[in-house]
């Protein structure tokens, strides 16, 4: 039920992640206006409350406050320029996944439409849309977010502005998020390698999370050293992983389990030692991407 | 000070979590022998009341319980060879690096010296041993761990038998570890993206620990689904992270950063999306590990 004092809000996008974020506004008791290409996805989020817009200009007129929530910015304008008149004098904040040029980009398109214009980075999962300790992140308008501060809070309690510049968001999430793929990758070749022995991968998991948990406590030190460009404390250095890799691929032939993907990484290894840091920590493997490569 | 109802142990290899290990016994009052190749290391420890022996065979018969940390079981069975016959009858428990066959091997060059034999691998830092919570896994001799297990919890409270596989432990080591260098890799990418902006890398660190608890969070669903090779619940599916790969190297060259080492990860989605995994979730991936590769 909608209260008097919460502000009508508008959610473009009904994916996954965009309903949630539309049902924790509904929840909230805000006054909730929907709308999506495939109208359908909409139904559930009525039936708990919101209104569905019939066109995508309608959606932006119902709100002051537009959260567009799609699969990139060039949709996210796809969606909007129909509507793009209705945009001036509103506040637009858009929650897609995306590049620190593709935000910038977006933003100087909309505030040349008269919007005010927030960008910003769900870093979590649907599932956890709304909860106290849910991490969003925004960079942009200051003026926006401390007006909408509270608004948004009902969508992540861990509301975060990271700057004034639009793309700083983007920069955290893309700086941020580039462990995902590779740690699932490694934790789906070490799922491949129990399965191979008949074993549940389940059982590795309470092992695989404490295993998270010790990189995540070395995280701090490894951000200092990369900061100061001081690697000579070496818990583990650069050596100690170079001198690994030989019984890796001895590993993946033993097991019948292909690395080959971490090639790449452990060439990273090579070139590190090469130029010196075997005696350095892990962390100097940062200095590969921050020096060009020395071509002969 | 040794009190009376603290068996003898001896430690062989004071790298740094070997001499971590060898400062737990003497913290806990175990008469602690202590031998390294280079004598110089087990100083600190002398200090503190290990008792270095000059022989590596005299360290080995000086406890009933001896256990090695070197840099790799052909290096532990170097170093004990002039000591082997003083094996028999005894226990000997390896806490170094490894691969699973290397272990078996080892085992069997120990058992046959008749050796009672137990293989672990201790899950953290150096610095993480001795506390509560510090996970060592052990498999081999069950009779071993038995009347050893409130010894060898002195280095770790969190201690586990895995199994009778002597085999085991590495095997779980192996498969638990390969997040490490890949996570590790994506973490230094992502601090330069930062530092070339002149930002500090400290600042992504809280983020980037929620974002490894987000990761965690999500792991006992992937473990079962790789468990059950249904992937059909997808909150993020592979073609989500398909259709990302053209914006990450726009990203790459936006920002500067070389990105190509995820190239055989990107292979990786590519190949699932061609078997027909768009739709399924990303632990789909762990199929490109069990099934070989489709050659044409």
């Amino acid at each position: 039920m909608a209260e008097d004092n919460r502000i009508p809000v508008t959610l473009i996008g009904l994916g996954s992640m965009g309903a949630a974020l539309a049902e924790a506004f509904v929840g909230a008791g805000h006054p909730t206006t929907v709308w999506n290409r495939t109208a359908a996805k909409a139904e559930p989020l009525v039936a708990k409350g919101a209104v569905r817009a019939e066109a995508i200009g309608e959606a932006v007129a119902a709100s002051d406050l537009v959260i567009t929530c799609m699969t990139s910015y060039e949709a996210t304008k796809q969606a909007l320029e129909p509507a793009a008149d209705a945009l001036s004098g509103r506040t637009l904040i858009t929650l897609n996944s995306g590049i620190p040029s593709h935000a910038r980009e977006f933003a100087e398109w909309a505030t040349g439409h008269g919007a005010r214009f927030l960008d910003g980075a769900v870093k979590n999962v649907p599932q956890a849309v709304g909860l106290a300790d849910t991490l969003i992140y925004y960079s942009g308008d200051k003026a926006v977010f401390d007006e909408y501060e509270s608004t948004v809070k009902v969508l992540g309690g861990d509301t975060v502005f990271l700057g004034p510049d639009v793309d700083t968001a983007k920069l955290y999430e893309a700086a941020v998020g580039t462990t995902l793929l590779p740690a699932l990758v490694g934790f789906f070749q070490g799922a491949a390698m129990l399965k191979k022995r008949g074993l549940e991968v389940s059982s590795m998991v309470p092992y695989s999370i404490k295993w998270l948990e010790m990189i995540n406590s070395i995280l701090p030190v490894l951000a200092e050293q990369i900061d100061s460009g001081d690697y000579s404390q070496a818990f583990s250095s650069i050596g100690l992983f170079h001198a690994a890799i030989d019984d890796e691929y001895q590993m993946g032939r033993d097991e019948d389990v292909d690395i080959s993907w971490q090639a790449p990484m452990h060439d990273l290894l090579r070139r590190a030692v090469a130029e010196g840091h075997s005696e350095d920590n892990i962390s100097a493997l940062a200095e590969m991407f921050l020096k060009p490569e020395k071509k002969d």
